[in-house]
């Protein structure tokens, strides 16, 4: 049996949310480490396939729905780095912590609910029993100009 | 008997504080999740009751001392939320680590010493052999136009 | 005796790197603390005895390559926090997560290219297997104008 289906992952496929193909990493560094029961994960950006699918200031060049899907974006990719990592997103005892770094107009005042599209994600695939701390700020610039960038940690199993 | 006051809460009234109402999640995370003996907190802001007490950069529409006074007051609703998550501040091992996110003009210098009330507060409140390291930074945004943010993790029995 | 050479000591030296005085906190915080066997340090800057070595922006003050040293140096001393907290850079299991943050202008796209002069410091001192996950995005300011902080969390043993 190939890709045999974990109930989280059933959960997505009911959402009708795929993930992405896991990002390498291009540098010295790694997606995700486990120290204990922390997994912590690389921040996660709103690209496919190292490409960047969303470019720019939220406010600006994105209009605030393209900031949530881009947000949702980010938050699949570490889904599927956690999920690469651990082998089944089963193994996730709960979503531990999220930070959520933005890029946005001066004049943006939407970031709690740019940051909901990944708050939201994770409700709806882990339940709300299972949901983590969040912070949420505006950011100077991101890489490769993106406007999101995710910082996820998990307790596992 | 209602209330009972532990040693720390004790400890805060000698040091004239009081702990504010502990704020309620609006949105899809929750205000604190302890995973092993690391107890996480959401970002605490200088809200009261979920209003904005403070808002814009401080070094224009606020001074030095009134960030100072934001900073105070989040660090203050942090220590409510783990109170209420852990019914005794008591159980706080001690204070890992404190980031303080400033918003503040471009020309503002003083950001260490704004980040010192909250490293002030839970050094009176905690001890200085329990104090937290501690990471500062200028953001470009916060939410609701807050001038400041901070991230806390505490190690608790 | 007097300083012992661990094994990563050596590899240092190897590696023509020195590591600089451990830097002393100036404000109610500690360089370093230890929860379980998650080690986390204050952010760690470019500085030299507390003395700025980098002011200004990379892109403008600051070129790319004084921005990559400025990252190297704000690496080194937070090896050397890890060292006099540990004793010896051998008790680290691994660097588990290094997070960067730059000061940089609008227009300068090369962040990752400058986190990498920490991530490579860190793949060389400690081998490819204990490489950490990385965060990197551009803030608008840092304690005394310095261009680059690091937010390193260790495993040891």
């Amino acid at each position: 049996m190939i890709g045999a289906v974990d109930d989280t992952h059933r959960r997505l496929l009911e959402l009708g949310l795929e993930l992405p193909p896991p990002a390498s990493p291009f540098g010295a560094y790694v997606e995700a480490v486990q120290s204990g029961n922390l997994l912590f994960l690389s921040g996660t950006l709103p690209a496919v396939a190292r490409e960047p699918k969303y470019v720019g200031r939220i406010g600006a060049e994105l209009s605030a729905e393209e900031g949530r899907a881009a947000t949702r974006l980010a938050a699949l990719n570490g889904l599927a780095i956690a999920k690469e990592h651990l082998g089944s997103l089963d193994r996730i005892v709960r979503v531990v912590r999220l930070g959520v770094m933005l890029v946005t107009t001066a004049e943006f005042a939407e970031q709690p609910k740019t940051a909901d599209a990944a708050s939201e994600l994770l409700r709806d695939v882990f339940g709300v029993d299972r949901i983590p701390v969040r912070l949420v700020y505006g950011v100077a610039s991101l890489p490769l100009g993106m406007p999101v960038e995710l910082d996820m940690i998990f307790e596992v199993a």
